[in-house]
C-alpha cells in the first residue's frame, strides 16, 4: 500500500511537494538544505533518526594532515573548505541563533620518535610549500605551550590555523537554521528507496520531491549504485575531566590517534578506521589502541572519565573523494570520509548550486559523482 | 511528616510488622532474608534499586587467591564459604526455580614473568599444605587446554576447583528464593538511618522491625558508626565475543586482572582497586589497565566486542574481614570487601542464626563486629 504524504506546510504557505527531498540528516544534507532554503527552494530533510557519523566524529578542521600525500585533490577540497569554515559558522550562528561550537585552539602534532619525526619534518616543509602557517617545536618548547605532554615527545609541529568543531552543536546549530529558513526536517523518516520522482518511505509511504538529494552517508551505497560507497569504521572515546579544561589546550594528534578538547573538560580521543562493513560495536582492541597511543603523548588522559564509547561509519568511495553534484537527476552529497564535518559548508554550497541547474565550479571536477559512471563494465 | 507502612500482608497471613527489616538488597542480605525467612520470621527486604556491587561484579569464586598471605581468619571463612558454594546454588535453585549461574569451569593463573612464575610456586606450595587441588602446568601443557593464552606466559596453575557464579543470576534467584519463602523485597526504598525499633526511608516514612539487618554494602558504614565501613572502587568490562564462547573455557588470572566466561560468550574482565570515595564513574586509565593486563596473557581479548564498563563499590573495612553478627541490637552483614559473593551463602546462614538470638559458632569470632568498638577512643 502507498500512502502519499500531504505537502509540506510550514507557515501555511507550502502548497504541494517539496522541490527537494534531502535524504539524510546529517550535516552534509543539513547544510546542503539550508543553503537551497536560502536560494528559495523548498526543502524537505529525511532524518532517519539515528545518530549518523558525524554523532561520533571529533571534528577536527584539519585540511593537511587528513589529506594523504598525492591527495592534491582532495587537499585542494579541504583547504577551500577549512579557509571558509570560520565564516560559514558565523553565518550559520548568526542564521541559527544557536553556537555551532566552533574551536579555535589550533593543533599540536607531535612525534614519539625517530621516524614520526621525520614524518613532521616531510609535513613541515609540504605545509610550508603551501603557504599554510606552521611552526617547528621542540619538546622543551612544546612542553612549555602544553605541560601535559609527556617528556618522550621528540618533536611537535603547532598548526595554529587548525582548528575543531563540535558537530553535534553544528548539527543542532544547522537543523535549526533550516527550519528558519523555512526548510522541514522530518524525524525518524528512513528511506528504503530513491523513486524517479521521489523516495519511498521504510513505513512504505511515498515521498514525491521535485529533485532528490542523497546525503545518507554510508547509507548512500545502499540507496544509489551510481556512487560505491563503502562504511569505514571509526571507534571514539568520549573523555571529561571532572576538574574542569586545561589538561590540553589544543588537540594533540599522534599519527594513530588524536585528542580534541571542547570547552567544557570533555575532550573526543579517536580514531580507529576499519573496514568492517556496517558495524558499529566497540571493541575492546579499538579502545585499548586509542588509550594507548594517546597516552603516550599525553599520560594525564588516563585520569579522565571515560563518558562514551562510541563508533561510527565513515562514508568512503575507491578515491577517497566525495561525490558531489547532479547525476542521472539526481543530487549526490556523500563519500565524505574523514572530511564531512570540514566539507559541510562547502558542500551545502555546492549542493545547492547543483540544485538550482548550475554548473559546478571547475575545482570541484575531481568530485564529480559521473566519475564512478566512466570505469568501464 | 512520618508515615507508618502498613504492616506486611504477603499472602493475607501477615500481620504487624515484620521480624527483620534487612536494609539492602544484595546478595548478602537477600541469602540472610531467604534463611531467616526459611526459619519461619518474616523478613522485609528494603531495596534502594541502585545495584550494589555485586552487579558489577565478575563472581570468582577464589578462596585462597582472594585472602593475603597472612590472612588465615579471612582465607578460613572464604574457604568454608567456597566448600559450601555449590550446595548452596543446588539449593536456591530449587527454591527459587531460577539457575543462579553457577559455572564449574575452573581457574588458571597465569604468570607472565620470573617474578610471577615465583609467585605462583608459591601459591601452588601454599595451596597444597591446604590440601587443596592445584597443578603446576608449563606454557606448553597450559596453551594445550587454554590455546588463548599467549606464548609468552611463563607458568600457569590450574585450579581445578575454583569456579564462578554469575551474580546477577545469583542475586535474581534470591530474590525469588526470599519471595517463595514468604518474605517481601520492597523495590526503590532507600533507607535513610537506622532507628531504635526499624528504620527511617529516604522518603521520610519508617519501617518498624522486630530486628534491623543492615547488609548496606559500602553504604553501610554511612547508617552505623559501629562498624567501620569504606567503599573500594573497582572497575570492570564486560565484553562479548560475537562468535559465541570459546575464547577461554576457564577463568583467567594474572596478579592485576582476571577474566571471567559466561557460558553465552560474554566475559567480565575486572577488577581495579581504587580509594576514591563514592566515585562511580568509569576512567580511561581504569579501562587501559585492565585492557593492558589481560591483553598481555589472552591477546584475543582485543578481538571483543565492548558492551559495558561499570565501576561499583567493595564495602571494606579496615581489617578486610566482613562484619557478621549482632551488636547492640542490630545484626550487622557487610564489609565482604572483595568476597561478597563467595562469602554469600555462608553470610546468609550466619546472619539467620544471630537474627534468631542463637550464638554464632566459634570460626566466625573474627568476623564479630563488636571488634570495631575493642579500639581504645
Amino acid at each position: 500500500m502507498v500512502v502519499e504524504h500531504p505537502a509540506d506546510s510550514v507557515g501555511g504557505h507550502r502548497q504541494g511537494k517539496p522541490d527537494v527531498a534531502v535524504v539524510g540528516g546529517g550535516p552534509i544534507g543539513l547544510a546542503s538544505a539550508w543553503r537551497a532554503a536560502q536560494r528559495g527552494l523548498r526543502v524537505l530533510v529525511l532524518d532517519a533518526g539515528e545518530p549518523g557519523a558525524w554523532h561520533v566524529a571529533a571534528g577536527m578542521l584539519a585540511p593537511v594532515a587528513e589529506a594523504d600525500f598525492g591527495e592534491d585533490a582532495l587537499l585542494d577540497l579541504n583547504l577551500r573548505a577549512a579557509q571558509g569554515f570560520p565564516a560559514f559558522c558565523a553565518e550559520l550562528a548568526e542564521a541559527s541563533g544557536a553556537d555551532p561550537g566552533l574551536r579555535r585552539g589550533g593543533t599540536l602534532v607531535v612525534a614519539r620518535d625517530r621516524d614520526e619525526a621525520a614524518e613532521l619534518d616531510r609535513l613541515h616543509a609540504f605545509r610550508q610549500r603551501l603557504g599554510l602557517g606552521v611552526e617547528r617545536l621542540l619538546p622543551s618548547r612544546a612542553r612549555r605551550i602544553e605541560p601535559a605532554l609527556a617528556p618522550t615527545v621528540r618533536l611537535a609541529l603547532d598548526i595554529a590555523g587548525d582548528h575543531s568543531v563540535d558537530p553535534r552543536r553544528l548539527v543542532a546549530a544547522l537543523r535549526e537554521a533550516v527550519r528558519r529558513a523555512g526548510g522541514e526536517v522530518r524525524a525518524g523518516a528512513r528511506v528504503r528507496r530513491l523513486l524517479p520522482d521521489g523516495v519511498e518511505l521504510a513505513d512504505g509511504s511515498v515521498q514525491r520531491a521535485g529533485t532528490v538529494l542523497l546525503a545518507a552517508g554510508a547509507h548512500a551505497g545502499a540507496l544509489s549504485d551510481a556512487v560505491p560507497v563503502r562504511p569505514v569504521k571509526g571507534q571514539v572515546l568520549r573523555l571529561r575531566d571532572p576538574q574542569g579544561p586545561g589538561l590540553v589546550d589544543r588537540t594533540i594528534r599522534t599519527r594513530e590517534a588524536y585528542l580534541v578538547p571542547r570547552a567544557d573538560g570533555r575532550y573526543v580521543l579517536g580514531a580507529t578506521m576499519e573496514e568492517r562493513g556496517f558495524d558499529t560495536a566497540a571493541t575492546a582492541g579499538g579502545v585499548f589502541e586509542l588509550l594507548r597511543d594517546i597516552s603516550e603523548v599525553v599520560p594525564g588522559v588516563l585520569e579522565l572519565e571515560l563518558e562514551e564509547v562510541l563508533a561510527g561509519l565513515r562514508p568512503a568511495t575507491p578515491d577517497n573523494l566525495p561525490a558531489i553534484g547532479r547525476l542521472d537527476g539526481i543530487v549526490y552529497a556523500t563519500g565524505h570520509h574523514r572530511n564531512g564535518i570540514l566539507l559541510s559548508g562547502l558542500t551545502g554550497e555546492l549542493a545547492a548550486a547543483a540544485l538550482c541547474g548550475e554548473a559546478l565550479p571547475g575545482w570541484a571536477a575531481p568530485a564529480d559523482p559521473a566519475r564512478f559512471a566512466r570505469v568501464p563494465a
